[in-house]
């Protein structure tokens, strides 16, 4: 998994060039190029091989989902929105580069995503590759990751979230662009509908395992640890898992979601399968 | 013309329900329903059957161009941009539900773009599809319309301006657009390679029109009559063309601008081509 996640950091780099206009390219990379776990690209590489398809088809969309899902933190990191200056252990977007040029390095990130992924995937029926680029615009957009993001902002601060709230926001805010990082990778790896499906189910609940860890990490961890602001959930009053049922259960809640990401890839091959059940241990244990 | 605008807003209108969660979808419509010219997807529209194809098989992509256009108002109109507060006659965005949303609304438009093109767009050949998806992606992007923001901004209240930049900015941030409207358009409709090359010099023209046009209106009309801001790029000591080469000068290159785009529709059949060539004259001839 970390040889993928280093083949996904190279062509992150070879995909997007420092050239003019310098300032919105270097504030595009900055983000870009942050050391990463680059869970979502490695699991649509992961997913592409389970099916039978080859790592290298995966590529293109594998940066694009990464993209996608920088320019969302770097929008979120805005002032207006999670007002955060610290983001992969350096100053955020906005702190280094202005908030208008983050701005819009942000939405240059999401073109490019689209662009990349329709022009730069090879040897793919073109079908394969329309349904998965409407995957990733239905995923992040006002169905998926930016309804969580609205719905979180909306309850910023409410003392009354339930875990019904709670569930919908991570649903939507995390788990739709990990789910779509799963399905995408299969679809252009061919998978039959059904393969599909499975898939989605694995990363709705690897996406979710990843928000209940990350909300764990934040009331557990040192800003240090995570290299970006530790507690601010508290601080803010935000709801999160441990805070509504407690560490224990959450923690509890973590294993549960990890053994049902792991049954999801029951029907397909054991051995070909083990990188994405490393992913959903890696990510149920993670100290960062 | 008129027909086929409103045509344009019945199917964004139809395009875009208002849903949950109803602040972001409210925001969505509120910039995307605004009433507007429809310019450039009345362009993608007229360039389809220019080339012979289905006006209905271009209509996601029509729409898809003005979501992409209007999102970039948003952004645009945000306070750590362009700081403008009145937009097609209403308040912009962000005075009207807040800068975080704004930005969000932004972004889920143009995750929606994509999405749509890809997944509504039917009876057409895949690979014609993403093509025009790759197009729209480089059109706005880094490349584009951002790269024409970002210089823009860089030089925003300096003096020595001269007319390469200014022609450089409107180039990227107005024609990159209208030019990839028209070739979308054709690209749908299954234009051959070299009408796709005249449909974008045709683009190109009309584009740097629509922006001299413009830039002339802003020193000669007032807010109302614009529906924006009037006087904004004089008050702001932005360069224009009136600024640079005097204000009988720029409506002569408005002409020549003119001109040189109904040139480039010779080649085609000159009644189809009728709307296309009224387009024109009228972006060169508007009072808003």
């Amino acid at each position: 998994m970390a040889e993928k996640a280093r083949r996904v950091d190279d062509a992150l780099d070879r995909a997007l060039p420092l050239r003019h206009p310098e300032r919105l390219l270097a504030s595009m990379r900055y983000s870009l190029l942050a050391p990463g776990k680059r869970v979502r690209p490695v699991l649509t590489l992961a997913a592409c091989e389970l099916v039978g398809g080859e790592e290298s088809t995966a590529m293109p969309f594998a940066c694009a989902v990464e993209m996608l899902h920088v320019m969302s933190l770097v929008h979120d990191d805005l002032p207006c929105i999670d007002n955060d200056e610290l983001r992969r252990g350096l100053p955020s977007n906005h702190v280094a580069f202005g908030e208008g040029v983050a701005v819009l390095a942000g939405d240059a990130l999401h073109c490019f995503a689209f662009a990349h992924a329709a022009e730069a995937t090879a040897g793919v029926p073109p079908m394969r590759v329309l349904r998965a680029v409407a995957e990733l615009g239905k995923a992040t957009g006002a169905e998926g990751l930016l309804a969580g993001q609205v719905v979180d902002i909306e309850h910023f601060g409410q003392t009354e979230v339930g875990l019904e709230v709670l569930e919908y926001i991570h649903l939507h805010k995390t788990a739709r662009l990990l789910e779509a990082a799963v399905a995408c990778g299969g679809i252009i790896g061919g998978a039959e509908e059904e393969e599909v499906e499975r898939l989605r189910r694995y990363g709705r609940a690897v996406g979710l395992l990843f928000q209940v860890v990350d909300d764990v990490l934040d009331v557990t961890r040192t800003s240090e640890e995570l290299g970006k602001t530790a507690g601010k959930d508290l601080a803010k009053g935000k709801a999160t898992y441990p805070k509504l049922m407690g560490l224990e259960k959450a923690r509890l809640l973590a294993e549960e979601l990890a053994a049902k990401a792991e049954e999801e890839l029951q029907g397909f091959d054991r051995n070909i399968a083990r990188p994405l059940r490393h992913l959903a241990r890696y990510i149920a244990h993670r100290h960062n």
